[in-house]
């Protein structure tokens, strides 16, 4: 606990956090990931996960944050993590943002089989296909967990529940919702397997979302933000379903449209549901 | 117009387009913006804004837009606009993102008084105070044009509705959605002047958001990202609104919340209002 922080972004350690950050490849390879900051290394702790490695710059812990960086001090540097001080400098090279607080975990990746989702007894579920951006998937999980679904399922790519800036941009929420990855078929057989309908966001549906039942076992399904969804969604789906928009742009954008389609079901359901 | 490209990135004229970009108070003090990208320049002609300066790259403008390259080399390079073609290289550093496709404006601070915003029969605006991230400018935007909003205000302070990262984020709706920023005090004044009901959004509100009464004249009001909204909209609000949670994170997204109740507004309003 008494040893010299680490004061070099030399160090071999201090490197391969780097390359857990920015390299997707290495992260599948190491099968680890990171993640940065007070509510999201909270999070992560609070859901039991494991780090393998911690980084605590204490000149940039908040007053706040003291309990935290205490008990990943004394929990788990005691067990099989590696766990090290680094000094400002070193901590500004492995943050991904500006502002982490000086708390660093690198965490083993962890994921829900599909077969594995809990499903409450009436099944409210979120599908996004082939989404490109972290931060739209981060933006779909912080309102996942707001409007309490059972879990979110990712298929057909894009971009990988593990990049940091999803964890990050989910505020932690990654490790609170149940996530599933499969491809697309697998989820349709899956859902069908399990009376769970598919009701599938497109601007060429007629049917408006709001003038749609959704008070049932159900999967929102949305599609990537440049192509929408693919075909084999739009002939499997249950239901399709529009949002009306009246300006000059041809779509929302995809967290946003999502969020509305959620928020609905909230609606119908009710309050307390 | 057969004069060579600008090829250098010391260029006096290039120097300054990325000081306009990066610097909030070389924007003020020259009271000028940059626009980038495809859409985001159709819809800026589109809202008759004449630009300043025209920066073209060929190479790297895609074959669908060379409609509006032609438009700008022949409309505005015989006006007063200063128009130039740059290389490549000069186009990397003068864009603030990779995907801009080859098209740059510099052009004149365009924005709504509150007393010029048009207000329809049964007026429908957003106010956001204090919005921090360029980011959630421009997707509140977004959505304020789809939902077809009168009008955006902006008022007590946050980031500058001229930061291109608005600009790009908004998907160019910063054009086609009126927008005026105002000190707190003189928009309640103004909407209550007009008998618009300032419908406030804040986690205290007892009152679920679905069920309130939005089919009126009214404005939807939202807070920062940090902080929420201020004591005086809370104390002058004419109804304030909730919107309920279910799950360990305690926030959603500002441009989410709006979005959310935007939606709503469009939902008890009608389709085709």
């Amino acid at each position: 606990m008494a040893t010299a922080p680490i004061s070099s972004v030399s160090n071999p350690r201090i490197k391969n956090v780097v390359r857990l950050s920015t390299n997707r490849r290495h992260r599948e390879r190491e099968q680890r990931t990171i993640v940065e900051g007070s509510r999201e290394v909270r999070r992560c702790l609070d859901a039991g996960v494991v780090p393998a490695e911690v980084y605590i710059c204490p000149e940039l812990t908040a007053a706040e944050d003291q309990d935290v960086a205490h008990r990943l001090a004394t929990q788990f540097a005691i067990r099989n993590s590696h766990y090290a001080t680094v000094t400002p400098d070193v901590f500004a090279k492995i943050a991904v943002r500006g502002d982490s607080g000086g708390l660093l975990l690198v965490i083993p990746y962890t994921q829900t089989a599909l077969n594995d989702l809990p499903l409450s007894a009436n099944p409210f579920l979120v599908v996004v296909e082939g989404a490109e951006k972290p931060g739209n998937v981060g933006a779909i999980l912080r309102t996942a967990d707001a409007a309490g679904v059972d879990g979110l399922i990712l298929c057909a790519g894009g971009t990988d529940l593990h990049n940091p800036n999803v964890i990050r941009a989910s505020l932690g929420t990654r490790f609170t919702v149940p996530v599933a990855e499969a491809p697309t078929g697998a989820v349709i057989a899956w859902l069908k397997a399990r009376g769970i309908a598919s009701v599938a966001a497109t601007p060429d549906a007629t049917a408006i979302y709001t003038a749609t039942d959704l008070t049932g076992p159900l999967a929102i399904v949305t599609g990537s933000e440049a192509e929408g969804l693919g075909a084999e969604w739009l002939a499997a789906a249950d239901a399709t379903v529009t949002i009306p928009m009246y300006g000059v742009a041809d779509s929302l954008n995809l967290a946003t449209s999502t969020a509305l389609l959620l928020y609905e079901v909230v609606r119908q359901r009710g309050v307390g549901r």
